[in-house]
């Protein structure tokens, strides 16, 4: 793997992150089509944070940290950091002082998978991280990488410059073309959401919001009373 | 999978839920003979939270949450909503507008074997929650399934009416005729261990209350200085 | 498996021990040459605790507490107790009465490779535990083992006396005649850190700091702007 | 668990067994509406062999083989042991000899929801296995449960009498009162797919023969040209 | 998620194909500096078959096989079916009717990161096959997906016409831009392996043959007897 | 990590690892007190070869194979190699070039607790491998670490010079100092085993050879015919 540091790649615009920060991970995958997210065991290190920003990519090599240095350059304003490896590792790849580093640059956060350590500092800190898993397993700087090429996490492709949304409920990655119409089709996702919380606040059934009657009796799904199903059951 | 709804099932005596309710998931455990856990996988989304309810079931299709709607319209006070699935899944079956619904209907809390989504809007509004996984994929509603059959969940039978408590340890299933008994015996061994931790504060040794030296002995267990045990090791 | 309950072996000093409570399980760790960790596996209970304290070690059979009980009486200020089974077990060994009996004597906390219950109660109570799985499984008495015996968790072997450090980010096991050395050169890595720390704030680069640059250039890394790149890609 | 050893459950007829016996795993678990499945972690030690028999189950506890020894007795010709443990264990409980103890009461295999061992001699005796492990891992004789009462696995429920079938693909099970007409439905299924087969060697496709051009339609999935596709991938 | 299916995507050339198929997955992927494969958990149905084509993508829901049906219309000759889901999966979504339909195409055989049933019928009709699991798990034709979109599995990103080579050792995909150069990079680490093979066959050590004793002695690592090492230990 | 290589450490004697090489991985551990055995996740990649060897030991660093090319030299025959790393790896560290470097010097076989690759080709050669994972992924030759230095395994350590066993039941590790009186137990176990098999084959039941009856009454383990146990189920 010779390895390349791309400088520059487009991002998404500001204004465009700043839109999708608004809305929670699950309604923007959403207003995606339900696609996007990095799969449920990147978990967050933090409760209750919601961050957007504009990814910086790493692949690396497992149990080496090299690349996320070359990477911390390559960082900036309303970035996060995505860091991934050839192959699979929970090793302690990154810690407090990266992340003392990324935040005098204004990145908003890191979502790596591997493993990530001084936790309670990161917490303390306000840098929000979401990561595979927990591991003060400590790495090397010794084998090349990549900065800013695509990289893919749990059947998710990533690009430098790709939108990063991520909170309580995980990670979702916007292509960064998409980033305005998804920002408008989750902005509608949630007025919808809003008048369905209504009305189920008001005690109306998704049965007959969603007109799902129809299609359990097409299903062949039927109703029976608890004596009826016991008696066929024992039949 | 033809699928059917179950209407009106038997359910365990609401005073006999409320005893439950005293007692933490081991102690419950503990007073069915260490039976009726769901595996340790199961987890709360929650911290410092205690549940007792009777279980309204749901088997439902992987990533297809169309039989919750269904199930819905079976829950009442003193519910707790237990869904699983016909094969494994990581999806976000279940999400806070659900638990709007469900919460304005009486229902204490979900137990869920897959996925779950909103998890910061769930604990905000106070709906207690236990699943397999957190994740924000959504899902389709285009396969039928059923609503309060007996579902098996790591090993464990749920029927509905059966009474569920749930707290930071895990869950545990109570059959509905046994819930008067089980907490009656939750009662007894709480008392048995409230002896105990003042026995255990004043120093005495689980050796001696429990009368273990003996089976020690019986095992063939002996005791050895740190020397004579390293002497032998050497040897 | 016959047993054996080994008596008064050799601690480390306690000053070394509370030495080293100064330092995070990374830190002690990357001083120890980046060994000694055991896996990420092995999670906290409770957030933002550290403790330090020497091993009293459990080598226990699958669903079975008796050797804990023994144990109890093998342990005293400043110990930390070390729990692992013959082979893979989530059960509950471990709960709220046992730790009574242990705080009183004046232990530390625990680390046991299976599962734990009584979690929230462990927390009222601020007696520190990191374990594989939380799980209320109970247990039976019935199967001898051994105490104070060297054991393996993760790859780590983990003897009686030898220092145990855990917090947020795990736990790391020092070898009892490694401590003071340990401890010193933990001291050494915390300086070194603080004086990267403020390099980073000033905005130094680790590429800089660390001369990675040529290293980046020997292993054949380049650097091309993103048009030179997927020019390259399309090539 | 007290446990409680039953004798003589009813079972289902040989002769429906034997008529099961003929169908693959995938063929009954569909004849049965897509259910009775253990899970894909539970592997043949074999490859190659399809075996039928009625249940009779084990429940005990974890590294601990006492209840199997009870179950012999209980075994009889055309039965297979189905063996799960009150809490996950990879543990060998079973090997060499309870296979010939097995064999020479005429018992046809063993599921295990645990380890195995002596797998090497399984094979050579033609001893039929199922196991969610291989392990040595051996076992003491010290604590009690239950043999036929009905167990769970992987999400099923499995009772005396039960007809199991296993094959390369895995484990079903079939309840007694519905071998006949679930034996009856796979013999249709088996014809369907006859025809089926046919077809597809003579070019038909999927799609024509199921009538699934329209449901692409309905669902909104559209045919594009790779050129019309990347156009709008990049627009 | 509106799915598309593209039609007539680029492939990499047949001679290329054919050209990578007289390697092994290790030396492929070496020839693409350390890249390409999937991972470990994607295993072999069979033992010893080696095959290369070109990939037709399939993206579908869990649980439901439709988008394979609209796969088997753009499969022909050379082909290898690649499947994957939009959430983890482990059903069996294919078996040896689909694989009927596709090898009266010409197609070589599947890798799917699901489930797989009929796996003994794959194996006699000789249709090789790759997957996450095993398991007679039926599915539904309810919801839509694509085909020949790219698509992502386990970190590596797969398009339309890539080259996948798999064997025992696992699964690798070449950009379909780089088969001839990644054909002739194999051939050259083949001769390069072919001499260390003969080197090593004459007794030539790795150590002298890499030049590697240098670098050991640059990374600090010594040589020592047991008795220095042993006295240092307990030192 | 600076890094150690061990030369000359004291071996099992040949006579003994023979000896052992007589008996099954079970019968070996149950010989030990039922200790010994490295988890159920190392598996063999061939089917039906047993060996025994004395212990060469390598400690590296995840997706590094520099050290074993240093193991290479220490290796003669009659040992096995061991190779673990400092976390958790599935590369593929091992394959048919280092294996015919082994085979040359008379190694009988690796354990390792990573990846290995080239299986077929190993296989075709008869060089006996175990491992954690099949994985075709390279590695690099940047990281020192160590061989023969005592390493763990699953929570067993392992020694150079310890006796390994193997076959397809998984891997056993004997103390090099307890090789005779191991194999001295094993042959006693053996006929014990021999003993019980005939009686087994006569039809005598495991409850009354090993009075299995009395236990399960102390227990409280009843008796009741299927009627008297569904009766009381439903009171």
């Amino acid at each position: 793997m010779s390895g390349v540091i791309v400088t520059n790649p487009p991002k998404a615009a500001a204004e465009d992150v700043e839109a999708l920060a608004a809305y929670g991970v699950a309604t923007v995958s959403e207003a995606m089509g339900r696609t996007g997210l990095l799969g449920p065991e990147i978990r967050p290190v933090q409760q209750g944070v919601r961050v957007a920003g504009t990814a910086v990519t790493v692949l690396g090599w497992p149990g080496d940290n090299l690349m996320i240095h070359a990477a911390v350059e390559q960082c900036g304003e309303g970035d996060i950091l995505v860091v991934t490896t050839t192959s699979p590792s929970t090793d302690g790849l990154f810690g407090e002082l990266f992340a003392t580093a990324l935040q005098q640059r204004g990145v908003r956060g890191i979502v790596i998978n591997t493993g990530i350590r001084d936790t309670q500092e990161l917490r303390e800190m306000g840098f929000a991280a979401w990561s595979r898993a927990v591991s003060a397993q400590g790495t090397v700087k010794a084998t090349g990488g990549s900065v800013n090429v695509p990289v893919a996490v749990d059947g998710r492709v990533i690009r430098p410059g790709d939108v990063i949304v991520a909170d309580d409920d995980g990670v979702v990655v916007v292509p960064r073309e998409q980033a305005r119409q998804v920002a408008e089709a989750s902005e509608a996702r949630e007025q919808k959401e809003a008048a369905t919380r209504a009305a189920f606040l008001e005690g109306q059934l998704g049965l007959d919001r969603y007109g799902l009657r129809e299609k359990l009796a097409q299903l062949g799904v039927t109703y029976q009373s608890y004596d009826e199903y016991t008696a066929g059951e024992r039949s």
